[in-house]
């Protein structure tokens, strides 16, 4: 990244993205509401830690819920017991998936779980991919929204399909929900619906909420029993995990309700792009507050000239881009509280601006 | 544990042992000391973590170190890279080892690493339990102290042929130090001096040290680049660990100094519980700032004796009591912040109605 780019983005007057920055008074905040004596968790108990999972046991439609320090240690976790359930060390997941490009191979590494990776890397898993698969799995994982592809999503009968095939055949299905809230307003349904057609769920608890770390992994009462104690073998049953809990819980409690806001936003937003020369987006209408933006020009040349509309306009499209190709090049939007601070007349402005730089390539 | 009991020991004034309660006051003061536009560690990287990280290798006299979310995660991770190192999957250690005892079996479920138990459960390990050993090793875990044994210690020279003797053999040695701050005034050595007896390391931050949770690895720069992937394959390489970070390090640098201090204070304590009938202690004198208290007296005896004692005296011991055999019972004693606020004459007259029941029994 160039430091020129960076320093123009971080400069800017507004942040189009995602929420405030990443500081200690993100915590400092989330503190602020509770009360100095309240008791640390212990190892996975006590009231802050038990009350938390209940309230997301409920919110997600399940029997009960585990708090995790991460997704990464939730997920691998969750797959393996489904492994052992069935006596099959296989699973099916998208080639993008998280488990696959993000966790240094975990997976296999640590559980000698192997996967199928169904569908192509530009598109979501339809329900012929499930049903033309050869191998035998224990668990089929769906990542919604399908992140590295722009956040895409199939549609919701496509979800039911897909679930009655996996419970006709035994498979279980498993959601990599990091980013859950966020597709709600798409689906027109509730995290519980959503989450009714699947056997276990796993949600990020710093995505669209906005909290420090952590993750919940829901299902019914023998599962996350079982991932208790892979918790402990992981390592991630930490003496105290309050600090994320409560920031958790914290900005759960004040966006939950914001993610109808997020995702118009993230429609008035690609909006705007779309009007713009040489730019697309994945996917071409956002389903949820995030989506893609490409352009049809290699890295450096997009770096100097979003460096200098940062400059010239104040707004702050994007802090990272990254090369898709020689010639094209791309970054995510996430839409968060920042969005809804930036006036619109500006917004406006920047963008005619990025219209006539892409023009002028 | 009885409700009376426990309620005593809560509404005792004085509470002998550990530092303040755990509770969320803890973390807040820790970041009061801390700008609110810090940023945030990222997935490993960015001044708090790195910062800390060549702190701590410094403070330990190793090349690198990595700020792990627990001590069960690191060691295991420890012993996966000396095992990969040499092609044996075998490691010796205590039988009462927190990774034999405590982990539900992560290192033989997750890395499929085969224990040998040395010494028993009663003492520590020897230079000659290590010599007659059989089986071929790639590392051997020595926790200093004992914890599960009151803290033990071997002497110093044990420890220096140990080491010799495995750098001979081609065996690694690796140390459990989740209280190496606390045995440092025993030894009259630095933690570097120590340290340089083993080619990896492992401190706690949330024992004598007393923050949120958290641990250090250290060791050469190829093993601590290695336990980073392995971090994250585990779950580990949360997006932001400055929780646990910047309390370690307020407390740290606070608590640091005042190892000699709670070593002397727990001799002292020690020659209290020694005058009292019935009351043994292991070790028969500290070697660090904890020690067991034995009773020659049931569980539930104990706990109405000292319930009773709690409410009379106002000095809380200890909330905690577990049964030994039918006939005796025991309490962990671990001198923190707490024992200097506790008024010496009510302390005397506590342990004189202590023995005087214990007489009574």
């Amino acid at each position: 990244m160039s430091d020129t780019f960076t320093k123009a983005f971080e400069q800017a007057d507004y942040h189009v993205s995602g929420h405030s920055p990443r500081s200690v008074q993100v915590l400092k905040e989330a503190l602020e509401g509770y009360d100095s004596v309240l008791e640390s968790d212990m190892y996975g108990s006590g009231k802050v830690i038990e009350e938390f999972q209940e309230k997301m046991a409920k919110v997600l439609g399940k029997e009960s819920a585990v708090f995790f320090p991460s997704g990464t240690m939730a997920q691998q976790i969750a797959l393996r017991i489904w492994c052992d359930e069935k006596g099959i060390k296989r699973v099916a997941y998208h080639p993008l998936s998280h488990l696959e490009i993000h966790e240094e191979d975990g997976l296999k590494e640590l559980h000698h779980i192997e996967p199928v990776l169904l569908a192509d890397e530009n598109r979501v898993i339809t329900l012929e991919d499930v049903v033309n698969m050869k191998e035998d799995i224990a668990c089929l994982l769906l990542e919604l929204p399908q992140r590295e592809i722009g956040g895409q999503l199939p549609d919701y009968k496509t979800l039911q399909e897909i679930s009655a095939f996996c419970r006709e055949k035994g498979i279980r299905l498993h959601m990599d929900g990091a980013r859950l809230f966020e597709i709600l307003p798409f689906y027109q349904k509730s995290a519980e619906e959503v989450c009714a057609l699947f056997e276990s769920v796993y949600i990020s608890m710093y995505k669209g909420i906005g909290g420090i770390a952590g993750a919940v992994l829901a299902g019914g009462h023998k599962f996350t029993e079982q991932s208790k104690i892979w918790k402990r073998r992981h390592g991630g049953d930490l003496i105290s995990l309050y600090p994320y809990i409560l920031s958790a819980n914290y900005y759960f409690n004040q966006r939950q309700e914001k993610m109808e806001q997020y995702y118009k936003e993230a429609k008035e937003l690609a909006d705007f792009y779309k009007e713009c020369h040489r730019v697309y987006l994945r996917p071409a209408e956002p389903v949820s507050n995030m989506f893609h933006v490409h352009f049809k020009a290699p890295k450096g040349t997009m770096e100097s000239l979003l460096a200098e509309l940062y400059e010239e306009s104040g707004i702050g499209l994007s802090g990272h881009i990254r090369e898709v190709n020689g010639q094209t090049s791309c970054f995510e939007v996430s839409i968060g509280d920042r969005y809804a601070e930036v006036p619109k007349e500006k917004l406006k402005g920047a963008f005619e601006k990025l219209d006539k730089k892409m023009r002028e390539l």
